[in-house]
């Protein structure tokens, strides 16, 4: 084969894995995944046996370089490329997914001293024990009227980088003492493959409150929320920060032993894998909105300038691709949803409930059950942010079936993706057409349907069933450049590498108008529980509380 | 055997059922059942087979004599008991089931001349094509504000007579013509009996509009509705109306042969099969809310006056126990819910899915599942009389679990009675204890400890598995007299026949206190759905109608 390639390696909770893709034409020619062998570790930590406290998650980084030396090994074999011919590697991770090192990258739990405290290791991104800092970051910000706090719709997650480099300091003062270095994982891998630590713009903007012009937050808000933090970014943090698709360096001599490729090959530096998938569905530029489709949905899309919208999870400036703002924004669960109902509501067991339910509620016209949900099963993320809220099922009658529930609970996600567009699309962020990625569309025609008759938009699903491997194949196309092969920039690397499926989901004028109806009476539910004027959802949760405290 | 003995015929839906009670005690000696042959039809006419219209419910009359033929003999072989200590029969019928009979009672039906003719077949209960009758009576006596409409919660049912009735003469006119008079079957079977034509009080009071002191709707508001409905009264019903208990006449000879008793032997006036089942809970006067538990709930209790409560069916003096006030109440779907959830909803199949779920349920607390719901499946009879209201379920999450719905669905048809119980008490219409019978209470003991829990009353379920029949037995006794053997009245005759089962629901205080928090979350979403702050339920019915239409 006599081509050129590029490697990207998409970094999950659970494993890794890479593609081998074709410079020219995006050909995913080989893959493989590699599950990390200490997994996610929620209950006792590896060598010490240390029992964790409830809502921990941590990872062991040394999983992470396992990864590379498996599965880039393998894609080359299975292709029969030639090193020669690789001119890149790209990289993309969950985030914020964090941990300490020393000052020459050595990640604090892999030294004897530090390994049997659990602060040492990888904090995972659904690591939850950071929220009492979350609420103190969140309640200070607010009452100071930080400015960056609208950026990201009012309030921050305990996933995020600042509670959880706080709780290390909270807890475990002489793990933040011994660290040089906080850093994400996705900087991490970048540093060990290069030597070089170069922080990425999408991590730093999405995750730890980054902005291009402003920076990290000032000092004096970081020194009221605890006088040890006036200094974090002085002291844990490296102050530059690059802009997506950048090359970080290239490949070290030990890397390129490891992973059979050429020293000196071209590296990427980090992204996060949502964020990825986003050139990998061909949308490099405002007015296209990516939804990326699983257990939950992420809604990314971008915008020529800054602007503020209820309910978004972050805006940051080349957050998404270089020379636009990246907006994001999620619904906390949707493919779970389906699940919890076909595991605990389907009155048959058997081999493929969903399929048996699609077929039926398909068979369903829009309104024709009477019913009406809303999808907060899991809280409501965007717009409202609140995770205190429930879900709702209202117009049940004795003939109401399980095909019409479940129809009801799909189109209920429509809706919540509906009333994000709308928040977006008011607030001057256009939303013209919808690109769709993730395990849930490949699966369920019936919903792409669905969310193209509620949203009113022309829908396509990524052609690649692996979207965040392949946009960091495309990001290191470009981290190589032109001149070696690759590409000038992520526009023209979409251009050659992504694609979409033929199949279009085109909105049905019938369907839409009683959907309009439908969105119209959800709306005012939405608002009525989620608003504050009926707060009986907080209220039947503290109550629950109460009960089962007893 | 010595003692002496009544006999109760109770008819319901699908068959008619006697049973054979000793005076001394009101041990049920024997019972039989005879299935109408019938049944209930509602697709074609028996003989012509001419094809029936939807929401057409008629029945046979000569079914009725056949119960009679069938099962009195039945008992009386089965128990040995010789006719001459046999001292009265007593009947109760579901209603309003009324049909158009020749001036000696023959049915038109029966007459060839008319038997192709729908109309001249028995309307049962659930014949539901008068509502258009149904909404010109509501609408005519709303506008001029007629006496008797509040004593029936402001809305009459197109089940009851006068729509009924009407809807003879609307559609046949010449059935309505040929019939000298139309008559619950209640009465009619009374006076097959005994060759009396005698109306009961209960019947007449409950379905009919009568009231003990001002009679039937007025001249004036008939001749509005329609003027060939002016003289209805005098020329279609009978102008006596008697009191429940009271004997009607002696058996005839023909009635004598055909059931193997003695001629002359008391028969008691007619009753409704909710409302005789009251003594037969023990209950004969104010004080004690009864509740006819199964598919649906009946909640009957008595008063010293006449007081109006919202969302009551009706108040009849004398309606069921002479000298005192009777309130009805109702609510339209109870069983029948747990039965939707058990067939739509439960992730398993197999013998004993209700089992199952209590047998989970009952270990959950209350409170426990952060679910509540609105008891809708039917609409809502009392106390919001809107049959246009649904379902609903709120405070679903990933973790919900089958038998935490099936809990929120038994409390939320608790709430529902609470609500019923809490308009009565509101309005001076005192309720201390609470008696239950029916199919529901026999089978599932955690429902009834949660009724007792949410009500805060004690609970008691009536000894008898056959409430009605007994209580027409128990009449009966009453018909016959003191002279014969009988009773001087229904009081006595529930202390002497009738008895609960041991066991007492106990309301626990702790429970108490978490459902009067769960009640108050309930009662402000019954207000915000059903007093019209948000129609969303009536309007996706409007939307359901539009697109089934289509």
């Amino acid at each position: 084969m006599s081509g050129k390639y590029v490697i990207g390696v998409d970094y999950g909770t659970e494993s890794g894995r890479a593609v081998l893709v074709e410079i020219a034409g995006g050909r995913e020619v080989a893959s493989a995944v590699w599950s990390y062998g200490d997994g996610v570790i929620d209950d006792r930590l590896p060598g010490s046996g240390r029992l964790l406290e409830p809502d921990w998650a941590l990872q062991n980084p040394l999983d992470y370089i396992e990864v590379l030396k498996r599965t880039i090994p393998a894609v080359l074999s299975q292709s029969g490329v030639s090193p020669d011919n690789v001119i890149g590697v790209g990289t993309d991770f969950t985030a914020c997914t964090m941990l300490p090192v020393k000052a020459d990258g050595t990640p604090l739990c892999t030294l004897p001293e530090y390994a049997a405290d659990p602060h040492a290791w990888v904090k995972l991104w659904k690591h939850h024990a950071a929220q009492p800092e979350a609420d103190a970051v969140n309640a200070l910000a607010a009452q100071r009227r930080e400015p960056w706090l609208s950026r990201y719709g009012g309030r921050i997650s305990s996933e995020w980088f600042l509670p959880k480099a706080w709780q290390i300091l909270n807890e475990a003062p002489d793990i933040y003492a011994a660290a040089d270095r906080l850093i994400e994982a996705a900087d991490w891998i970048v540093w060990q493959l290069t030597g070089q630590e170069r922080r990425n713009s999408c991590s730093a903007g999405y995750k730890a409150l980054w902005h291009k012009r402003d920076g990290y937050p000032a000092h004096d808000f970081l020194r009221a929320l605890d006088p040890r933090l006036e200094f974090l970014v002085e002291e844990k943090l490296c102050g530059d920060v690059y802009p997506l698709g950048v090359r970080a360096g290239g490949l070290t001599p030990a890397m390129a032993a490891l992973t059979g490729l050429r020293e000196g090959t071209a590296v990427c530096v980090g992204n996060v894998d949502a964020h990825v998938a986003v050139p990998a569905c061909t949308v490099t530029g405002p007015g296209k909105l990516v939804m990326i489709m699983g257990t939950s949905l992420c809604h990314m899309v971008m915008g020529h300038d800054e602007r503020m919208a209820e309910g978004i999870c972050g805006v940051v400036e080349d957050g998404i691709v270089p020379g636009y703002f990246g907006y994001e924004a999620g619904q906390s669960a949707v493919g779970d949803i389906f699940a919890w109902f076909t595991e605990n509501c389907a009155p048959y067991r058997g081999q493929d409930v969903h399929a048996r339910l699609e077929e039926a509620a398909s068979r369903l016209k829009p309104g024709q059950s009477g019913l009406l949900a809303l999808d907060w099963w899991n809280g409501n993320r965007s717009v409202l942010v609140n995770a205190d809220l429930t879900g709702m099922i209202l117009g049940c009658t004795l003939s109401t079936r399980p095909e019409e529930i479940y129809r009801a609970l799909i189109e209920a996600t429509a809706f919540g993706t509906n009333k994000i567009i709308k928040s977006f699309t008011e607030n001057g962020i256009n939303i013209d057409e919808i690109f769709v990625c993730g395990g849930l569309p490949q699966k369920n025609r019936m919903l792409m349907q669905i969310f193209a008759d509620v949203t009113g938009r022309e829908m396509r699903i990524a052609a690649s069933a692996q979207t965040p491997a392949l946009g960091s194949a495309m990001h290191a196309a470009v981290a190589a450049g032109p001149e070696k092969g690759g590409y000038a920039g992520i526009a023209e690397a979409a251009a050659g590498m992504a694609s979409l499926k033929a199949e279009r989901f085109v909105p049905d004028k019938g369907n839409r108008e009683i959907y309009g109806k439908l969105f119209a009476e959800y709306e005012r539910l939405h608002d009525y529980f989620g608003r504050g004027e009926n707060d009986v959802m907080k209220r039947l949760k503290e109550i629950r509380l109460g009960v089962t405290a007893d």
